[in-house]
């Protein structure tokens, strides 16, 4: 297989789909909605065929779980459609129109970005998701699934393809890559491809970025903390602590250390750690920690660990700065929350948090696109340039400069005979 | 010289810098404004002295003239300096406000990248303009001049540091590299720097994004176009092209490669030929241009050139299809322009164009920073995500994602206890 050839097709189709107006996207979202109903029974077969393989093929259960595509997710997957048909465009927005002078006038529009390669992970509803974003943001998407979900996004993408084709989307805006060699092919085409999301390992999302050219939205650690300041609400910090380490304990937003203020700890650690007992937590702490409650000993290397397990690190801090010198160390810029009832240290803590979501009293686990009323997500960047946080329509567009004139030219104003007189509109 | 703990430390001032409200901001511009006019003669000799040493040394008369630092260029950058305090704040914009349940709320606000390592070249203005524009973003700057202006830099450096000081603006806010061997140390520091601004020749600017994990922003070449569509105004558009080509030879945004509809190419070219002698610039043409006026012979290599010179390539197309296609396969997407009195043609060229300008019926030496009313530019970026085109106070900041809860945590949503319902302020 031709990877640049395959790229360029992308490109290609990318310049006719930035044209598409708002009805003709949203017309073929409700096209493949339609026909994922109408094929389901197609869809669910081709999936029993990859979970038969993986059963037989001894993956383990949470794999097995995300590899599923029944009719509860196929729901999930329609409702997702129909909240993306009802968001306002991100296209042709005029950020700006400034009169530059008499009869030139700057115009600062959105537009797609492109082209946008996606490499997920076995979850085949990720496929639906990210090419529906893309549809509705009007770029071109190279899409890359897990190899246990094959069958699954084969048969996904082929009826995403035919019912984006019949409403009149171009011929390539969407390709699937089905081998695990395309990714290192794929990931050469920078004169192609626009921007790569590449969503797994933390090693995986690094060998992408080192390998190269073209930019990367990702995150590659998820370290995210909860400071517990002297003047939290106790029942409140236990409740969050364990929402954030336990109601989903593999994803990225999940809560691994805890910093607890000195002023509190005896306090609080006791009916934390009882709480956590219940919901078979691990704790490891720090030595002040260890003076209070037993558990195991921590570690400096605890403080970069993403456990993405029933595992917690507690440290001590006897100052809000050093929780926040903390999160600035070790913490990977991505989601940080601080209980606490006092206003002027949630100010503090907002300010002075390097990280692309800053909480208050609430649950490291709201760090999500659709929970933030994105619609969906295709992944959350910690990255700081371009997009932050949750990246859904709003980080799949970039903008252009208009600039409409009759005649104008430069030499007028270096000399003195005109003057710009910038007025907004 | 440890460059690593250099860039520690314009991180930890950068924490400091994010927190800082627009009136201390301010403060400190007015009083490098002040400190520079004060001690104005002290840099004027500073700046003498790197002249004997630029002519002695017989650099180009183009250097010398951007290296010099008199009362005009002074004056000029006092002007930029007033005007960027006129610009409204670029900080703590909230760009959403959304409750997502009952005491639930997400906000999104503006606030610094952090610190902006700038590579510049001869001109000493540049530092003023650069470090002022970080000041008013709230960033912290790492920066290194070209050595030429090696004894100017160190003084406008040195007034800027203890004026910025003076006024409240946390030590390490500006740091200066005196040595060209720093900046490879300097690109090494990705745990520091969140962003670098390379300014220079394309090899270099490729240089640096190959060598570095820090995100570059900048542009490689400026392979700028101008379309003479069939529907032109004959007479806009040779002054357009005789601005866009001559005005200033030396810039990114000077038009290289000229398109035009062949139904216009013999009564056009004669009379452009005539403007371009008098402007003493080189036609290389295609096969059908030397059919209606002699010139040298063009070849791909041209389509790939930035000249920076006075020499202009010319191509016949046959429809504007035709032009839209080369200069998205040649151009550097840094600014193309349409000169054509046709609606539909300067909408289909707007919206098929991939570049950062896109233009009607005026010289693409408009793409500036200065033009487009941002104050001044940090520099003009061809890269698609974050900032495009010339970049001002806007391309300078990132947001962060607040949200302020009372205890709420993620499972009594996913188990349907709650729901979110989504209500912009």
């Amino acid at each position: 297989m031709d990877y640049n050839k395959l790229a360029y097709s992308a490109k290609t189709a990318s310049f006719k789909m930035a044209t598409l107006n708002e009805a003709l996207r949203n017309n073929a979202l409700k096209a493949i909605s339609k026909a994922l109903q109408e094929n389901k029974e197609l869809i669910f077969k081709e999936n029993a065929d990859d979970m038969t393989k993986a059963i037989s093929d001894n993956l383990a259960q949470p794999i097995i779980n995300r590899l599923k595509f029944d009719e509860h997710k196929l729901q999930d997957i329609l409702n997702g459609i129909h909240s993306l048909l009802s968001l306002p465009d991100p296209l042709f927005r005029k950020l700006l129109v400034r009169e530059l002078d008499e009869g030139l006038t700057l115009e600062k529009t959105t537009c797609p970005i492109g082209v946008i390669g996606v490499i997920f992970e076995s979850r085949p509803d990720a496929l639906i998701q990210i090419s529906t974003l893309c549809i509705k943001s009007g770029n071109c998407s190279i899409l890359k699934g897990g190899s246990e979900a094959a069958k699954t996004n084969k048969v996904l993408f082929e009826i995403i393809k035919s019912a984006g084709l019949s409403a009149g989307l171009p011929d390539n805006f969407i390709t699937l890559v089905e081998t695990r060699a395309g990714i290192d092919e794929l990931i050469k085409c920078h004169e192609s491809i626009d921007l790569l999301i590449p969503r797994g390992s933390n090693a995986f999302v690094q060998h992408i970025m080192a390998n190269s050219k073209i930019p990367v939205m990702g995150h590659a650690d998820g370290i995210c903390h909860i400071f517990v300041d002297k003047d939290a609400d106790i029942k409140k910090a236990v409740r969050i602590i364990a929402d954030a380490k336990t109601q989903y304990v593999a994803a990225c937003n999940t809560v691994e250390t805890l910093l607890v203020h000195q002023d509190i700890a005896e306090e609080f650690l006791p009916v934390l750690q009882d709480t956590l007992k219940l919901k078979h937590v691990l704790i490891k702490g720090c030595d002040d920690t260890r003076k209070i409650i037993s558990c195991e000993p921590s570690t400096e290397e605890d403080f970069k660990t993403e456990y993405l397990d029933y595992i917690l690190c507690i440290k001590l801090v006897s100052h809000i700065d050093d929780a926040i010198k903390h999160i600035n160390k070790y913490g990977s810029h991505h989601t940080d929350c601080i209980v606490t009832e006092n206003k002027a240290s949630v100010d503090q803590f907002m300010n002075f948090v390097d990280s692309a979501g800053v909480y208050q009293n609430c649950s490291t686990r709201f760090a999500d696109g659709f929970r933030y009323g994105f619609g969906a997500e295709v992944g959350i960047s910690t990255s700081k340039l371009h997009a932050r946080g949750p990246v859904g329509l709003d980080g799949l567009v970039t903008y252009k400069y208009k600039l409409f004139g009759d005649g104008h030219i430069v030499s007028d104003y270096a000399e003195g005979k005109k003057s710009f007189h910038f007025k907004d509109k």
